[in-house]
């Protein structure tokens, strides 16, 4: 398999829920009105506690400082796993489950933090760009890989680095909402513009733990859009959410997409995973909710209600 | 014919330029999910020099107090004229010309401001809420004069107050931009949402003196958008626009109205006519603009360009 280092520096920030109206000018501007920015790269997510947004260098320089932007310090850059057509390598597993095994569980043993962005169509793993030699040294045994630079890809060959291995177990907290994972052809944004504008900048309906989601990668191609289910009557997939973290994880730790994509993988359970600023999510299809619970408990993970 | 005091009461803002991005979020919410909040009348209006706001007490409170905003003290009710199906008195005639020499003349002469807002479908002539018994005598005269309450038309009878005569003339600007007066179903407004965004709140593209400006009148029934031409490729007729006033005009003076309207009713030219919080502004048709230009300059109007 092939793995893409994505040509976008990208900076991971929260935007407080009372310093939103603050922003609603700069996040309508990357979100709508793409023609009038240059961010290719743009990630919206809402949970109870705080707005994610992941935006490259350009979309960056929309955010204004104040006291309602916290910004994480590292350059990010997202690496992309893609399968190159060898039948006897594809596999059924989407999202996280994936690539559980030879991205997620390789790069913990090395101690890197990863920041997970599933999308519709592929996976984002965000790492630090300090990192990335560790990261390159790490995966060169399993994957051709190539760095994207001004449209081209250049194969990586290895540098140096390593490290040990220790590991936090964290609960785990399942909301009873149900989620709505859909794809958009960014042209027909403009059209429920207005019902996404009142959902992301006009409702207070976050009663429980939940998360919405826009996400814009890679050019801008394809829009992912995670809702919760009961607000959008638009067709799509359903999936339950398990949220990782009692406390807010930070950004240090590694290990903990490890921690839920491994069993997830052992039993072939697809799941979405989508790290915020406080907290990280993984998204099982509906029916295996309940297994997955059975394969983290086994694991050891406490669990919240 | 008959007047209606309408059950509105207005207040008359103004938003500076550098204070849009802080006002994104309440504007989004009045214009475009008018199903968040109570306000039943709206009117925005762009100019060179800031965003004029008219809006009634249910919308005000969206807008948080800040050093951009800055509110006229009175408290304003807006009349409108409503032709009662008469043939004989009906006129051809449509905007400010109309209603000249009945209600703006008179009432100048009673030394009463007046706010206009014209809109595709009719004129509203705002006038405060402590001139109102002035406006009822004034007007009693030449119409039937009926006051709105929770839906009911109420007839209003005499009651009392007068006054003298003084007039200031002021200057005039015609900018060559071309306008473009529509009508909207507001069922439609989701479609253009983004595009009127962009204009609203994205674009740097006054150069000259022009205005851009939305309303949506009693009870929400319908949409007035006037545009600078070039900038929306939406079919409708074309105005120019003549600006009154070399400095800010305060809303004390009375007369303005009159001072324009009236040569514009001698030569029977259709104009709409709009208020802002600097300044007022005359749209005649296009073919006018020479015609109202003469009119005006045998009035006595230096000519700014």
């Amino acid at each position: 398999m092939d793995l893409h280092i994505l040509d976008h520096k990208l900076r991971v920030t929260s935007i407080t829920k009372t310093g939103l109206q603050q922003y609603t000018h700069p996040l309508i501007k990357l979100i709508f009105l793409r023609n009038r920015t240059r961010c290719k790269f743009f990630s919206l997510t809402e949970t109870p506690e705080n707005y994610t947004v992941v935006l490259d260098e350009e979309g960056f320089k929309e955010l204004k400082p104040s006291e309602h932007l916290q910004v994480e310090g590292s350059t990010w850059f997202p690496l992309n796993v893609v399968s190159n057509g060898n039948a006897s390598s594809s596999s059924q597993a989407v999202g996280v489950t994936k690539i559980a095994k030879s991205v997620i569980a390789p790069l913990a043993e090395q101690h890197v933090s990863v920041f997970m962005l599933s999308t519709y169509q592929t996976d984002f793993i965000l790492v630090r760009e300090k990192d990335l030699s560790v990261v390159v040294e790490t995966l060169l045994e399993e994957f051709n890989i190539f760095r994207e630079e001004g449209g081209e890809s250049v194969p990586v060959h290895s540098q140096d680095a390593c490290n040990g291995l220790q590991r936090n177990v964290h609960p785990v907290l399942i909301p009873e909402n149900q989620f709505c994972v859909m794809s958009l052809d960014p042209d027909t944004l403009p059209a429920i513009a207005t019902t996404l504008i009142d959902v992301l900048f006009y409702s207070n309906r976050y009663e429980s733990c939940c998360c919405c989601k826009l996400l814009f990668p890679y050019a801008c191609s394809i829009v992912t859009i995670v809702f919760v289910f009961s607000f959008l009557l638009l067709s799509g997939e359903l999936w339950r959410m398990v949220r990782i973290g009692g406390q807010p994880l930070g950004f240090d730790e590694c290990g903990i997409v490890a921690q839920i994509s491994q069993p997830l993988a052992d039993s072939d359970i697809s799941a979405y995973y989508i790290s915020t600023f406080s907290f990280d999510h993984a998204l099982p299809y509906i029916g295996y909710v309940y297994t997955v619970l059975g394969r983290l408990l086994t694991n050891c993970s406490p669990l919240l209600m």
